[in-house]
């Protein structure tokens, strides 16, 4: 069914046009939402029905931003915290005359598509990938973040909400964030629909409640009805003029435009069938052939970044005892001489030493304080506008953000991260505090580099890799300081390892990564004393792991033992196990790791209760030797 | 130096004593606090003077607790969300003359003693390990929950929280539900000492902004001097009869009593050295010899739960075609006839099928929307109460509560976790919902169990097995619909694992859960059409995992396939390798998960753009035959 626009075929809607032709406008988002959803078979209709007069106010009357050139640097930036309204965002696209309509009939959520379920950056209008609710709001802090205090841009953030994700904590995170940071160029704008996924949501259509929350949050509220383009071409006005930033809680109707289903419970994420969506098309005055020309980007000239200064990293004296944590704050200082390095903390920089670069470049470190979440989904926000963040906690503390890591590979973000006082090394404080799971945590996040480096020049070299890495990196950190094991200076390449001890004639092969290639090193001290001669084997690089020196030694030797400080599953013992399956070499194996819960105790005592220890090691491999 | 206490040595504190010795109390907390980490060599005393005086009266004149029968049912809990005031913690426990002094000071934080740096319950007044910030309050949510909604029990819930870990967004997922479900019984104290681990905090001494946050989000906040006994006392007795969930918001001095330390940046988790110790405790009045004698618990017998009914778990066809997701809810309902069984939803029930238990069982289910870290969290809490609670949400979004689960495991809780939606199995939805790397996070958290069935009877003989297990048990289940392969009423025992293919001449292994069970099958179809028969083992327990089936088949049939709806790190693979190399079986192997980023497609579509599906098995067998 194609019914002419009233405005005649082909017209265009723009900041001139009247607020009739903005609402023809959204009755077209509504209709391809309707005809993009029912031709693929799935997606979310109603909650794009919604939020349509909401978005095309946006599009017609109020984002900058220039539809051939999305990396253009004035551009405003919009995010669609509710993901799952794709439909409604390549409605959007193809009103702005991006994305054809064979493309958004035929391609929507089909295989190799870009047009895919939740919107992700292999599209270039999209900054970052959404789908987990609470997520695109923090995200826009970041970029708002970058706007605001790095670039001095006039870009405007947008975040288009569901009513649903404000119960995640994160919401609030970002939104006290933004009101700390004074982010006068972020505009949230929260579809209330009152209706989740399974039924009424829990707070309805109280926009009271929400905008007292968001105020005592610091930001400012401003509730409108989300169906109504003048009150909300209004509030966007408002929004653009507020000294804070904004809120706009617009009631809305779910399904709104189709009386079979607006305000109908049932109807979340079900495309309609196709005799509905001929009748709702018919409903909300056909098929439109409206383009928008709306306004282009701010002139905006990003001012030249300072050159980039030497950088002249620290250098450590060989069996000099540092921390590895510490080596990594100095590192970072040095790093800052490359201009795009910004530092995150989430109130712990004194123990990560990532305070270091505070000191020296405080205008590029920001205090998440204790949000691991808003850190992450930070440090994603500023990668989207070309920042190289480093984002520092306890290794223990980084599965606070767990999700925020998984999306940020989907979003395709470059980050570096570092997690401090891993495993049970960092002694007294006790099991909450040692991160002994995030080997496995990052190993599985999607293209991520895993460095776990064990001396203080390693960290170094380790931590200025990762300012130019792809995707996601990781640096894991140690409490306690060790000697320094390798000369400054010398090169550590992602994927390879060190073999710091090794004799034509090794019977075994000790491999370790940080604390436990100290104790490997004294187990190897033991066992030449009594004539073993054992190859230490340090996989600084946990992913990608050096599987050819690891295949060479277990065939050279033919029998390995592995020590982490770590859990058993998903470390280091399975990577050495999947790069040696990998070879086709199957030495005779012991793994030692962290099997047990732990208590407080010092660093030697739970490192031997753990049973990763230099006596235990000796032991794994006489066992292994006599075997 | 020991100074006789004012109110003579030995003297008792309890209800009717004067607000004087209640601060004498209060004094002898911090003086403890001081000697206890100064003894250790490390620990928290500044952060655990500021609040002695909100647990003085608290202990002395509020709480009902029976200290020699920590496990009466009418106890009040106390919850130190600020777990590193573990000092102060321990000097209540030894005022109310469970800790003697001896062990206070010679083993708190020392290697084998309960007295572990943050709390844990290996001590028996201990409900919830603590020490991740953001999460006491979320677990007293649990406890008060339970108290109000399912016990009906007159015991109150006792929340000490730190003023930074008040920008953690769990800390209002919490104080959300909290207001929601009315928990009238719960009190938060939050010690506003305005000094974080690195400086000030982000609202310092606001404690109307603390306020205006708090009652936005549905419970009653009350401003008090912390360092007024008499105002505390009046606070808390305000917070006992309020028909909301009261939020005490103390203003306090960080290191309060003494004058070198109070309100003093640098202090944060640094013990006194032995000198300023002594002027400490000279400062303080020295060291005091009270005992408290408090209120004994409220008069309560738990209800005699109804008897459990015969548990009739639902019967699955063969060869019918069910989700695994489907045969969870309908399990998790037939398993509401164990009176102890409570279900929990984020927002996803209809989804997840967690909703079928609702429909029968509404009293005992729990909707925390969308907030996952709040949802584990009242799991936890549940289970303190001897609640046998299961929690369901999309695999992908359990990393939400990635940090929860993990302190979970900390707590010793014991959980059963459900995460649907796994792999890229799911389709069209694309990576967002997408547990991809859910089996690396679940088994490495301590002590758990990993569960993923590939069909309805498998899940329902897990899903009512999980029941009965210690620690946290994990279920994945499947989107889409696949065929019965066992008969109702088999077993599945946990560590075990099915052989749906084998013959006397197996020539190679094909390993597979969940979906790719139904691949692996299909595989050795087409071997066999080629003449190879191919053994297929379902390896339904991911951990503990069946370490003798496997080296048995790898030695039987010399070449093992895994394949696996996950990343390759972390997962069955690795799983495998693990347990082959525990019995010394070097197969040769393939490993086929999913490497790359997937995208929006069908099922059939994704598997294969993966390379898990049935032909890349079959070709991964014939090149490892060939090769």
């Amino acid at each position: 069914m194609t019914a002419a626009s009233p405005n005649g075929p082909n017209a265009t809607v723009g900041p001139r046009s009247d607020l009739t032709a903005v609402f023809e406008l959204a009755q077209q988002l509504r209709v391809d939402s309707v005809r993009a959803s029912t031709s693929a078979g799935s997606g979310h209709p109603t909650s794009s029905m919604s939020a349509a007069d909401l978005m095309a106010v946006l599009l017609a009357r109020h984002l900058h931003y220039d539809w051939q050139r999305p990396d253009d640097p004035g551009n405003d930036h919009l995010i669609f915290s509710k993901g799952h309204a794709s439909p409604l965002l390549y409605a959007m696209f193809h009103a702005a005359g991006v994305v054809s309509e064979e493309e958004l009939l035929a391609r929507y959520r089909r295989a190799g598509s870009r047009l895919e379920g939740h919107p992700t950056p292999v599209l270039p209008w999209v900054d970052v990938a959404t789908g987990s609710l609470g997520q695109g709001l923090p995200y826009g802090v970041g970029v708002a973040l970058s706007g605001r205090k790095l670039e001095h841009a006039p870009y405007r953030v947008w975040v288009l909400c569901g009513d649903s994700e404000m119960t995640e904590g994160s919401i609030w995170e970002a939104l006290d964030k933004a009101g700390r940071y004074g982010l006068d160029n972020l505009t949230a704008i929260v579809d209330v629909n009152r209706l989740g996924q399974r039924g009424p949501t829990e707070l309805g259509w109280d926009l009271e409640a929400y905008a007292n929350r968001v105020e005592a949050f610091g930001c400012a509220a401003l509730t409108v009805e989300g169906h109504d383009v003048a009150a909300i071409d209004k509030a966007f006005e408002y929004a653009t003029q507020s000294e804070r930033p904004t809120v706009i809680l617009a009631r809305t109707v779910k399904g709104q435009g189709f009386s079979e289903v607006a305000d109908a419970e049932g109807w979340h994420g079900k495309p309609l069938p196709s005799e509905m969506a001929e009748r709702a098309i018919g409903e909300l005055g056909g098929v439109r052939r409206l383009t928008v020309r709306g306004h282009g980007p701010r002139p905006y000239q990003p001012p030249a970044r300072p050159a980039a200064k030497e950088v002249r990293l620290p250098e450590f004296e060989l069996g000099e005892k540092v921390a590895t944590r510490s080596a990594y704050g100095k590192a970072l200082a040095a790093l800052g001489a490359r201009p795009e390095v910004v530092g995150l903390d989430a109130e712990v920089g004194n123990s990560t030493h990532a305070e270091d670069f505070a000191k020296v470049y405080p205008g590029r470190y920001f205090q998440s304080y204790i949000a691991e979440q808003q850190m992450l989904a930070t440090a994603v926000g500023l990668s989207v506008r070309g920042w190289r963040p480093y984002a520092a906690t306890f290794a223990a503390f980084l599965t606070r953000a767990h999700d925020f890591i998984r999306m940020a590979s989907v979003s395709r973000a470059r980050l570096a991260l570092c997690g401090s006082h891993c495993g049970v090394e960092i002694g007294a404080d006790g099991p909450s505090q040692m991160g002994l799971e995030d080997l496995a945590m990052m190993r599985s996040v999607h293209g991520s580099t895993v460095l776990y480096p064990c001396d203080a020049n390693a960290t170094v070299a380790l931590t200025a890799a990762m300012a130019d890495l792809e995707g996601i990196s990781y640096l894991r950190t140690t409490r306690g300081g060790y000697p320094v094991l390798y000369p400054a200076g010398e090169a550590f390449p992602v994927g390879g390892s060190k073999t710091p001890r090794s004799s034509a004639d090794d019977r075994i092969t000790l491999v370790g990564a940080g604390v436990t290639v100290h104790e490997c090193l004294a187990a190897a001290d033991t066992l030449a004393s009594e004539g073993i001669n054992a190859r230490v084997i340090d996989v600084y690089s946990v992913k990608p792991i050096d599987a050819d020196a690891l295949a060479r030694a277990a065939e050279q030797t033919g029998a390995l033992v592995v020590a982490e400080d770590h859990r058993p599953e998903g470390g280091i013992g399975e990577a050495v196990l999947g790069a040696l399956a990998e070879r086709s070499v199957a030495p005779r194996f012991a793994h030692l790791a962290v099997r047990d819960l732990p208590a407080s105790g010092t660093s030697a005592e739970l490192l031997d209760a753990a049973g990763i220890s230099r006596p235990h090691i000796t032991d794994a491999a006489r066992r292994l030797l006599s075997g």
